[in-house]
């Protein structure tokens, strides 16, 4: 145990469903060494762990090899924390129709280090909690904005995996009870339909159809419009654009309000392209916060944007699982 | 410390506007020692805790004197968890208008023993973890459905406190975004407004106002309904009132399916006048969580009723706090 604690570095694996990017890591969140796969194009989990290992045995020597190595920690969808498992991964051939003990198959192949994994937003929790804004926080909700609305709720200064291990789906708390937007995960009114990339995309089809003011937006095709072009768009001062982030940000900001009553955290944390959008999106969220949230609460909480880099942090979110087992 | 283990008792202090109640328990949850004084009348707050002493000294002679007690805790209206105190409490002549710093106050009359305090329902939440049905339980929520609706959330097998100690505010989380009831706190929509006691009391007054059906309700005057004439009402097969239970049952189930996404409890545990109306209420609320939790979560948390007697849950939630500290 003694000896661990002289290591100095962890391994952080952001599983994607196109792209493994590794990257050893130091404490202070420094990459020492970064390499990729791609994780498609391997019918048996065997293969895969086969070509992370070949990849990885590469930069491992470079910082000096394994005897260096604290842990490992990965950032996967479907991940099970607790059983250190990938469980039934629509987009993972290897893993979409079975559980897959991941974690252990590492661990066996890097000399027994500690291995776990957990989604990721609970990584990209630990990576702010590790090494960015929430740095000595106990009491944090993150928020990644993306594809879809994740979220990784720290308490006490431990993640909140719940009895099952999949605690923390703010994305799919209902927002809309009457007339709610169908959601990807089957339901109605989540927060997710209306606050992800493809959720704003959508109320950006709505507003345009529904109101007669002029906008950038109507120079592009409705059905292609995305998260980025309303961002564009309001970064050039389009009213329209900006009503479409000020409605956003009111929904993020009242649902915020309802996490307050939940966990009282001393911050919310935001993460993902929408987040990069700054003001545009953070005032509105902060004003709805106050308008909302109980008076008890009313000022206490934080509104922070992620400060790690976007195209590092989901590798030192999984990194920083490593630091933790 | 050592032998602090020994002491076999702790004491329990049900701090409410009327009564002052307090235990004294052992480790299965048996009240070996009660009494109470009176909590108004005393314009400050040493007069208070004076007479506290005075009634407590009694009881604690007949358990074995002050070496059998380990730590005394205190369930009471504004407790601040993290600093022992009592502050702006309405209700309490001694402390609507200042903080008071109970805990320490009653440590330093009783020799010294730790003393700590949170709110009631926190205090019934660490009740159940410690004597009741959630024994042995990590995560689980207790809501607790009184004149308002509480609630004290357990995760990680630890009470969440928060940042500033006031987490768990879930009868506050808002279920109507328009057109909500007012609620007690000042804001709209709350599940307060709708399932508390007086919640259910002006659910009943909406119904026989909108509807015409027969209903044992309809003899008695519509403003003074309570949710005890509903249940009764309902217990004799009376359909109005059992909607109105639907109703409420339906809402609290769509509130629990939001926090499944929050924290993933193993469980769900109710408590107060309402849930002893048993199935009449728990019924709906399981249909309703059902049918609108993630499929993540379904069929996952079970839905009890406490199991600690409703004279006594009180004294004894509040001593549980004294075995945590």
């Amino acid at each position: 145990m003694e000896t661990q604690q002289q290591k100095p570095y962890v391994i952080g694996l952001d599983l994607g469903g196109t792209n493994s990017v590794f990257g050893i890591v130091d404490q202070r969140g420094e990459i020492k060494a970064t390499t990729a796969i791609k994780t498609q194009g391997y019918d048996k989990v065997e293969d895969y762990v086969d070509a992370c290992v070949d990849a990885l045995q590469v930069i491992i020597e470079q910082v000096g090899g394994l005897e260096t190595i604290k842990a490992m920690g990965i950032g996967a969808p479907n991940a099970n924390y607790y059983n250190g498992t990938i469980e039934y991964a629509p987009n993972l051939t290897w893993a979409h129709d079975c559980i897959v003990p991941l974690a252990k198959m590492f661990s066996e192949r890097l000399g027994d280090i500690p291995v776990a994994l957990t989604n990721d937003a609970n990584a990209a929790a630990l990576g702010e909690m590790t090494y960015g804004v929430a740095r000595g926080m106990k009491n944090f909700i993150m928020i990644t904005l993306g594809t879809g609305v994740g979220s990784g709720i720290v308490v006490n200064g431990q993640l909140l995996y719940g009895h099952d291990g999949f605690a923390g789906e703010l994305g799919h708390v209902t927002m809309r009870r009457e007339n709610g937007r169908l959601c990807g995960c089957g339901r109605t009114g989540c927060l997710e339909a209306y606050c992800s990339a493809t959720g704003v995309a959508r109320t950006a089809r709505e507003f345009l159809e529904k109101r007669k003011d002029k906008s950038l937006l109507r120079e592009l095709d409705p059905e292609k419009i995305t998260s980025l072009d309303v961002s564009i768009a309001a970064g050039k001062g389009d009213s329209l654009a900006k009503e479409i982030y000020e409605f956003t940000g009111n929904m993020l900001g009242e649902a915020c309000a309802d996490f307050a009553a939940f966990s009282s955290p001393e911050a919310f944390v935001f993460f993902g392209g929408m987040a990069k959008a700054g003001d545009l999106i953070m005032d509105p969220i902060k004003k709805s916060y106050d308008e909302h949230v109980m008076p008890i609460f009313r000022g206490k909480a934080q509104f922070l944007v992620s400060s790690l880099d976007g195209a590092s942090a989901a590798v030192l979110g999984a990194s920083a699982i490593g630091w933790e087992i």
